[in-house]
């Protein structure tokens, strides 16, 4: 098993163990989160990152505790966001919603909720960016008062139309330094942001400011069949994952990097043999 | 059939003919070209932009002398492009295939090729970037010599891995600004740049440069089911076209709207029937 010479040339070193490796539950959604954390556990795994889905029917402090006995840390809770809508009541749910989301992060010992901010179709795009920054203000007093933070993830330019209406790291670093509070930041994710020409300087931005939260890996397929759900393993597909990661450390990030693979196809294999690739590819491509 | 608030929010006047509606071969694709000419002429749309495909076994002077007698203006020849390769061979083939695209557009009468720029999966779009530079450098003396132009244009960053390194309007104004030639310009893409928070502040760029060469519409659909060929009529999806139709017209652009469509949808469509679609689409929603 060898480097790929993409990677190898920024001199980044490779990883040698899986302690900085952080898996979403969604990663491999068939497993139930017991049976996440048993196998996450198993390969020295060091981090989880927990859907809500993965949280139903399950009393939360209990499962906070399951995580820790499997000595997972847990990273973040996903997700928050969606704030814009058309209507104010609209708008309402998804303020009380998010308010819940911090709640469970607070239960499970979350750092952090993730933001997909959010979109909606037949509203402008600005006046979706406007609703996005008064949502996260609305809810900053509910974050801060159960020592929870806000990461926003800036998301792809095609999830522009309905799941989020900030498209790029210029544009979450400008949200974050407006809001200006220690309670908000970033979630990097190199699928969404590995094709901007300002990545780099906006990393680094992101950094100095004390804002740079998470940071999520995993490839670009080509071709790509599924908007959604045809995210490629790291080694996969073109993106310089090893590059990102290592503008990344140089703004000061020393924390998990995170798995967050949606994939049809992966979904349909044996989850054991697929946390075998994903190990591969964070110690060779990654 | 009314206007949508939307677009009558910004108080761009609606078209009232099909005198600036210009359709590209591909839209009405199984259409021979013959077919399509005699379609849109009937309708007095004014404008046709010609794939290559749409050209094969033909005599171009013939073909250009046909929409010529059917009232048609042949706005553009799409398309060139493709520079950036590995191996110095493929670029080669690159150039020589482009110096042909512009001999055609010649014969046609076309007044500017269409470049899609390309991008190689395993070579960083940094790299990528300067082969299209170069590539377009060195096309400038052969397009000069046929007084035909060059319009790149910027593609969704969906398509950073292997159609086009060049995502954003910003990227094109520094490229065509760096290569400060008559012969080089920009085709404006609603459907790639339509997120983009700088796009107004670029266009009016674009246009004070001289570079706005072309303008192209329709509409990004939710949910979009393939990355490629599911592109909306416009009023279909979450564009705002009269809002950036009013952009570009206030950068100085008086051209054609040029209606762009890939869909397999309306391919397995009567095309007769989709044309009424189109120019309703064009009258009300653009």
């Amino acid at each position: 098993m060898s480097t790929t010479p993409l990677a190898e040339s920024f001199g980044e070193p490779a990883f040698r163990d899986f302690s900085r490796l952080c898996i979403h539950t969604i990663t491999t959604r068939p497993w139930a989160i017991e049976e996440a954390a048993k196998h996450y556990s198993r390969s020295g795994i060091g981090g989880i990152s927990v859907w809500r889905d993965a949280l139903a029917n399950r009393n939360i402090r209990e499962t906070s505790q399951l995580l820790r006995d499997h000595n997972l840390s847990v990273v973040s809770l996903c997700r928050g966001g969606f704030f814009p809508h058309l209507e104010a009541a609209g708008r309402q749910i998804a303020l009380d919603d998010n308010r819940r989301a911090i709640d469970e992060a607070a239960e499970l010992g979350a750092p952090h909720v993730v933001l997909v901010c959010g979109a909606t179709p037949g509203q402008s795009l600005t006046e979706s960016r406007k609703q996005i920054r008064d949502g996260i203000a609305a809810l900053l007093p509910h974050a801060e008062a159960n020592g929870v933070r806000l990461a926003i993830e800036p998301l792809h330019p095609m999830y522009a139309d309905n799941r989020s209406a900030i498209n790029t790291l210029g544009q979450a670093n400008d949200m974050a330094e407006e809001l200006n509070s220690p309670y908000v930041g970033i979630a990097i994710d190199v699928y969404h942001l590995w094709w901007d020409p300002d990545l780099e300087k906006e990393i680094a931005r992101c950094g100095k400011n004390g804002h740079l939260y998470a940071f999520h890996i995993c490839d670009w397929k080509t071709p790509t069949l599924d908007l959604l759900n045809d995210r490629g393993l790291m080694g996969e597909g073109c993106i310089n994952i090893r590059q990102i990661r290592s503008w990344v450390e140089a703004a000061g990030f020393s924390g998990f990097n995170e798995v967050e693979i949606f994939s049809n196809r992966y979904w349909a294999e044996d989850q054991a043999e697929f946390l075998e690739k994903i190990k591969h590819g964070y110690l060779h491509h990654s």
